[in-house]
């Protein structure tokens, strides 16, 4: 991170700073007191240590789901605090996802580090995902000491859960679409909702459950999330094909060379007609593109206005993320806050 | 199952049968109603169904874990029923154990069945071990709803999550002693203390969790059921090497093929000395032995008696899991069921 955002138009807002040190001394904190080299992988992957184990200067990602959790605990009238055990729990269930993702995908590289199956092996990463898995459920089960009532606390557990599986369910749909080129976006929008959106949905629901007694806002804000999930996935597709290298780590066109169905594919395969259609369709049904491949699709991807197409999307889906909110009681600073940091996610260009 | 097991001496107590049906009853009920393929690989690893989702004859292991926990329940005086979503809960951990394992160790066959990965690739096996782990937090999550109250089914919930990170660490240590045949035999309690123990420990912890409040107790059976898992590992590890082929599936001396630190291997690498000793650490130390180096360890287990060693062991720990029921009040007449199963364990030929 650090160096490839400065300077980078729309800068991140502060509200993904402000709660980061509360989130990560709490991460920190539901690691159990054991040395265990089992560990290293996780501390790791979070971006604590390197490969060595030696502290690193700054690590993690953006920090995305715990902020919006926070976001949403304080928009239903609560303290950043009480939502400090779901906001842990989402970045590790979001760091196991990431973890098993990339040994699923072959990934060899993440945040520009080498990923944690290239640097233990396939069958040591597939235990630090279970792991950080694990402690996820160990970080939601501290809502209860935290005087969180125990109803409150089981149907924290109990909405995260669901939405797991439901991530897990999105990760099996977007494995088993790598087999086909016959993908409309109705199965797009379904396998994202599922992979990207259940989980953001979960970070606002857990969020604003901590906060209220009110399930309804709980759930509108969990569906904001889910939406606003969808359209920032969309985002991180049309970046995976026209993102800066620079400033997203990855060459342009990557997400062409893994012929991966985000977006801009499904786009194209469903518009594509005559030469075109079939060149794509052969792309995208054979291993292994060449540079002149991606070449290729990233020129039909200009005549269809691909690129248009999905901006337009992201944008629709983050209107109806805003909908959400729509007669809804907020506390209005976090809800500004909010406001600021769902704009970010659908303009970022990193 | 089934024909292997016909007819073999000291066949299994009919408590291991007699809870089969209400247990799978649980476990459907913890299915989401999906139509999603996803599902199909974990009905397909649990034995209901074959590789096209045709329903089979009778399916499923031998359902160690929900009997212990179902027994345990009764023993603290209540009724099974209470236990069944805890029951549910740890066949899902231990079946999302097994999904992994197999990936982990490129293992082929389970139940004389081809493994989850050998039919869908590795990459959905992944997943469909996550989301096998993701229902048994939905399995557990059905206590509230059965009158358990809220504290209860949290610290049930608490219990599994420790033991099921404990049970993660313990697959963790086996792999990297894969590398080393520098093995102590404490290293090897440690290792199946959290492998095996940990998982049959929350078995019999949450099932008397949910008949009493009396947490020593639950504690007390959690203790018996760690050791008792442990001396169950021993004997699995006897019949890895000297089990009958046709009544254990696997043939004499698969764990030497495999270079596997079962406790046998532990034994003779801390025993053997002279050309024998080097002759093990050579054999252990180097990708695929050869039949001749099969019986060459064989040979040399034959000298050290590492036979009696491992059965002696298995006893030891055995005894010592009976004697954690010493001053404990229990019915009774559950407490002679859970001697029946628990002396099978250590004694069965499969």
């Amino acid at each position: 991170m650090g160096n490839a955002q400065t300077g980078v138009a729309g800068s991140a807002p502060a509200a993904l700073d402000r709660y980061r040190e509360m989130v990560q001394r709490e991460l920190r904190e539901t690691f159990p007191p054991s040395d265990l080299a089992l560990y290293r992988m996780l501390r790791y992957h979070l971006g604590w240590v390197d490969q060595d184990d030696r502290p690193t200067a700054q690590g993690g990602g953006k920090g995305l789901r715990p902020t919006l959790c926070i976001l949403a605990c304080e928009m239903a009238g609560g303290k950043a605090t009480a939502a400090l055990p779901c906001a842990a729990a989402l970045e590790l269930v979001h760091s196991f996802s990431l973890i098993h993702d990339d040994v699923q995908d072959g990934d060899t590289e993440r945040h520009h580090r080498p990923t944690v199956w290239v640097v233990w092996g396939q069958a040591q990463a597939i235990g630090a995902g279970n792991a950080m898995r694990a402690l996820a459920d160990r970080a939601v089960l501290r809502l209860a000491e935290r005087g969180v009532d125990l109803s409150t606390a089981l149907e924290a557990s109990a909405a995260l859960t669901t939405r797991c599986l439901e991530m897990i369910e999105g990760q099996y749909l977007d494995l088993a679409l790598e087999e086909t080129t016959e993908v409309t976006v109705e199965g797009y929008l379904d396998l994202v909702g599922r992979k990207t959106g259940a989980l953001i949905d979960a970070a606002m629901h857990l969020g604003a459950l901590v906060a209220t007694a009110d399930g309804s806002l709980a759930t509108s804000l969990g569906r904001c999330g889910r939406l606003l999930g969808m359209a920032f996935q969309v985002q991180d597709d049309i970046l995976g094909i026209w993102g800066d290298a620079q400033a997203t780590g990855k060459p342009t066109g990557a997400d062409i060379r893994r012929r991966k169905k985000s977006f801009p594919a499904v786009h194209a395969l469903q518009h594509a007609r005559g030469r075109d259609g079939k060149a794509l369709h052969s792309i995208y049904g054979r291993q292994g593109p060449t540079e002149e491949d991606v070449e290729i699709v990233l020129g039909i991807m200009e005549r269809l206005g691909t690129r248009g197409q999905s901006q337009d999307l992201a944008h629709t889906l983050y209107r109806q993320a805003m909908r959400c909110l729509d007669r809804l009681t907020l506390a209005s600073g976090p809800l500004r806050e909010f406001q600021e940091v769902a704009s970010f996610l659908v303009t970022r260009q990193y």
